[in-house]
């Protein structure tokens, strides 16, 4: 467990805003970078001479292939984008999602702060797994933001409203899932879902995954509420398979009838 | 008169730098470029291709070999650096900043953002010509902030305040001094402080300037209190001369007491 985010960069392209990163994290005292799917691999040497003598970031940086494995430990973690798309998420600035994540560092929560990739910024589905959507307040004129910048800007405000933050309080109730959690409930239900015939037509299949990762993702949902929603997704696949079967065993009477 | 801060970069070295400040100058919505003394001269291509075509504030930035002249129109400046020295002036916050040019640009006054370069920041008696300190929260483990990150948290630090500003006021009583009038008092002051023997000894000549300087530029001087002073110095120094002359005249007449 960690008091301080992580900043988790999805497919950063240019090593030196890599290293840039590094260099504003040791800056604001975050230490905990992770990586997914960097576009030149890892390590770079790049990266190191860009971060000025911030070598910790770096040494320590880990790197995943999907950003579900990325944030597995975590449980709850803010995508940082300029263009919010069309997921229900809330949106919020750099400065509440401060106040939130020291709040739920004072609950004993893993949190993370997820940017994306220099060109493309984040996928509609690698949003649609966080708990909201921060956006910085840029002049609609020039929205074209430094990946560095962005981190630099949220990293700022964690560190200002650290002097601010009230003394850690204990979390009442069950644990918080974390993603690796919430992750396997996705699967569990969607892989549901594809057996129903949930998914159609399939070219609509990918927004409406991500439509129902983000109500759970906004819900914060605890470990015993994950529990609790993999057996009803059970109980309900289930009872689908029961259907059938009682189906099928209507049809094999009323065929044996029909004899 | 314009409404926002403009960004004075003090010898700035790194091209890369001078375009990367460009860029977050147009991401908050900032336009009015200046600077003093680049290393390597002005333009310089390499700023263009590091501001991801955020070229206007480039194609305008003016250049200066004095900070006294870069900001000779401004009347509040702020001195950015993670490196408070033996000056004494309020040290405050980017957001407290952030407020400051907002109210002062209610009142019509000409506001500006000073940064040092790269490597040597800003010297004291730089610092001694503005109005307060602004600085960064920055871990103490790691202080060496990029100029463009420095920049960028106060440009959005004015930008974030921009939407909560109360409407403009007038200004009551005399307009404010801008750098120029208070130029003409430094160096009127030093002028007849030097005549004077003052500076002694002389080693100590720069501390002793700018400890003044910084308590004329805390204080916020208006138009009238300039002239006033400026009166103070002239009647001061005037009444030195007179004091001179009549010890000479009182020689004299001992000397011819004396024939």
């Amino acid at each position: 467990m960690s008091t301080k985010p992580c900043v988790i960069l999805n497919e950063p392209q240019l090593a030196e805003n890599i290293g840039s990163v590094a260099r504003v994290m040791a800056n604001f005292g975050l230490e905990d970078l992770r990586m997914v799917r960097p576009r030149d691999g890892w390590p770079q040497d790049r990266a190191w001479a860009s971060a000025s003598g911030a070598n910790w970031p770096l040494e320590g940086a880990r790197v995943f292939d999907r950003i579900e494995d990325a944030i597995a430990d975590l449980h709850r973690v803010y995508a940082t984008t300029a263009r919010p798309r069309e997921v229900v998420l809330p949106v919020i600035t750099p400065r509440e999602a401060a106040g939130e994540l020291h709040a739920a560092a004072g609950e004993g929560l893993n949190t993370g702060l997820l940017f994306g990739g220099e060109r493309a910024g984040l996928e509609t589905q690698d949003i649609a797994l966080c708990r909201a959507i921060v956006t910085i307040p840029i002049d609609p004129r020039f929205r074209s933001l430094n990946l560095a910048q962005a981190v630099a800007i949220n990293a700022y405000e964690w560190k200002t409203a650290e002097a601010d933050r009230p003394p850690p309080a204990f979390r009442e109730g069950a644990p918080v899932a974390d993603q690796a959690m919430l992750d396997g409930l996705y699967g569990h239900l969607e892989g549901e879902l594809e057996t129903a015939g949930f998914f159609h037509p399939a070219a609509k299949k990918p927004s409406m995954v991500r439509n129902l990762r983000a109500i759970f993702a906004r819900s914060g949902l605890n470990e015993q509420e994950v529990r609790t929603l993999r057996g009803v997704v059970t109980a309900l696949s289930r009872g689908r398979g029961q259907v059938l079967a009682k189906l099928a065993a209507k049809k094999t009477v009323k065929a044996k009838a029909d004899e």
